[in-house]
């Protein structure tokens, strides 16, 4: 009896499920176990990542005097409370000014995984992004002086930039936002469906299973793969008759396209859409279903598939909520206006 | 050699210095040493502190679905990264509303001390004060039915009241605004000075020692007193000789009173006074100094006590960001009008 279940053990570890294979073979990767393997995948060797660095990121990335009022920090839009993002239709920042294309905030977990930032896909690498809402007017609202000043201004930020880059650093814009990406790129978090792809193939229920199968069958795959189960640009597809629920009017990108968002930690991210105009994740599922893949999904259909995307719940990365250093008579003094 | 070094320690440890005892004399109390002293001090036997009610208390204060903006959470304007404040002369809240009789966001580090809440003093404790921001329209601007469907649409919220409190609870507004308050009352923060106080006669150095002399001396005690050093109400005396800086006007009290604010991490609390006039700490000392005391401080005198102040700045608990539970199809969506 022992001989047979370490036998039944040993090939649900080793070798992996015909649905998990099926998965890979749709475009779905898992998040690797292994830490060097992960750690190749979140690096980038331009901006390597370091310990010092991603704990100086922390505080940049929790630190409201960055921004022109002195509110609104990177954390405010990209909560990690709250699956990352601030649970908004539309992004509100300097001023209480919603976004103007009325653009919903993205999450920041996983973003790492993305070939493309934004939704429109402008920029490459968090490192470009974090450039972007700090100076945007309806967003952080900052020039690039007030953000140097800042941080330059409180001499605990200038210790650990030297202890983090060596003396002799430029303490400049760029080298302020690579650091806030240094510290993005640590958030990714391993769900169960990262363990089954991985090989357990105990980690998903029956249900989810089965989800997962649907998933793949309707071709929300041909979208939603790789590590991020989204990360390429497409064409989000909007016809006339859809108008009305407001799912399209996408303005940021001349062509129409629009970066596949991640489905990971998806229940904890709505509302939907680049414009955030569903909370619902079925009603979510259906409409794409219609919009992007020409299906009607029965209600059985996209309950299941609704079941797998829970599992790709999750766990986030531990982080202790910062304690910045004190601002100085040469701190520049917030401006709400 | 040994038994002499011996000695010393221990006669630095038993005996208060002459200092320690003439600042008790002055109405100065440390944070207590001893955890049960400590305990007694912050708990409200109507509400007891318990661990669950804390790490529950803390998810409340950081979540933003509180607020009818789902943008405001109690950390936004008091912020635990910031000195637990944040950082701006009048609070700015719902709709970009800044408070309408220009007051500063007090502190939440230490507020556990106070015998009264709000700067005008209308609340006698932190349960009653948290029910406040929560509801004020240029704040929080929630209903009680906001906040009380928010954390019940929850099921994890719903869970951990029933851990807290016994199955039987009843989530009402005040069940929930009494466990923010318990979080709150853990947020002390003992210092170097406290240390001195309880008789670590070297916890402060020679200039942190004729600093406090020097508080003492010229009276600054009267108002900065107790544990809190500032928890009692006091006339805020404004003469027509400094409307001109507008460091009076406090209308929120018909008898011009303002509750006397802490001075622990006043280094980390700027802008200073009610309604956030003076950045600079050894401004606002010499200001004091003019208005209350009727003194004109010298700028040695000022730059002592300014010295004497940054002993305060306390070690602030370690508190592990929270992962809030995700919203359901019935929570309350957001408002931002």
């Amino acid at each position: 009896m022992k001989i047979l279940a370490l036998a039944a053990i040993s090939t649900s570890l080793l070798i992996a499920s015909p649905l998990a294979q099926k998965a890979k073979e749709a475009g779905l990767k898992p998040i690797p176990n292994d830490k060097k393997e992960l750690h190749k995948l979140i690096d980038n060797p331009k901006n390597p990542i370091t310990s010092m660095k991603v704990e100086l990121g922390k505080k940049l990335y929790f630190d409201p005097r960055l921004s022109k009022s002195n509110l609104i920090s990177c954390n405010t839009c990209h909560n990690l409370a709250t699956g990352g993002t601030d649970g908004v239709s539309a992004a509100i920042g300097h001023k209480w000014t919603a976004n103007p294309h009325h653009l919903n905030s993205p999450t920041v977990y996983n973003a790492v995984f993305f070939s493309a930032q934004f939704w429109d896909g402008r920029d490459p690498d968090l490192e470009k992004q974090a450039q972007g809402p700090i100076q945007a007017h309806p967003e952080m609202a900052a020039t690039k002086d007030h953000v140097v000043n800042t941080v330059t201004s409180m001499p605990q930020y200038v210790g650990e930039f030297k202890a983090a880059y060596g003396d002799n650093v430029e303490i400049d814009f760029e080298k302020i936002t690579d650091t806030i990406a240094t510290f993005e790129r640590t958030l990714v978090t391993p769900s169960r469906f990262d363990k089954f792809l991985n090989g357990d193939s105990n980690a998903l229920n029956k249900d989810e299973k089965k989800g997962l199968q649907t998933f793949i069958d309707k071709g929300c795959t041909t979208c939603h793969n790789g590590v991020g189960l989204g990360q390429d640009m497409n064409a989000f597809e909007v016809t006339a008759k859809y108008k009305h629920r407001n799912i399209g009017d996408f303005r940021g990108d001349a062509n129409g396209m629009v970066k596949v968002p991640t489905l990971r930690n998806i229940v904890e991210t709505a509302p939907y859409f680049h414009n955030g105009a569903i909370w619902d994740l079925k009603e979510a599922v259906i409409e794409m279903g219609r919009i992007q893949l020409g299906l009607d999904l029965s209600e059985a259909e996209a309950e299941s598939i609704t079941i797998f995307l829970k599992s790709l719940t999750g766990t986030k990365p531990n982080v202790m909520y910062p304690q910045l250093p004190a601002r100085t008579a040469s701190t520049p003094k917030p401006n709400a206006n």
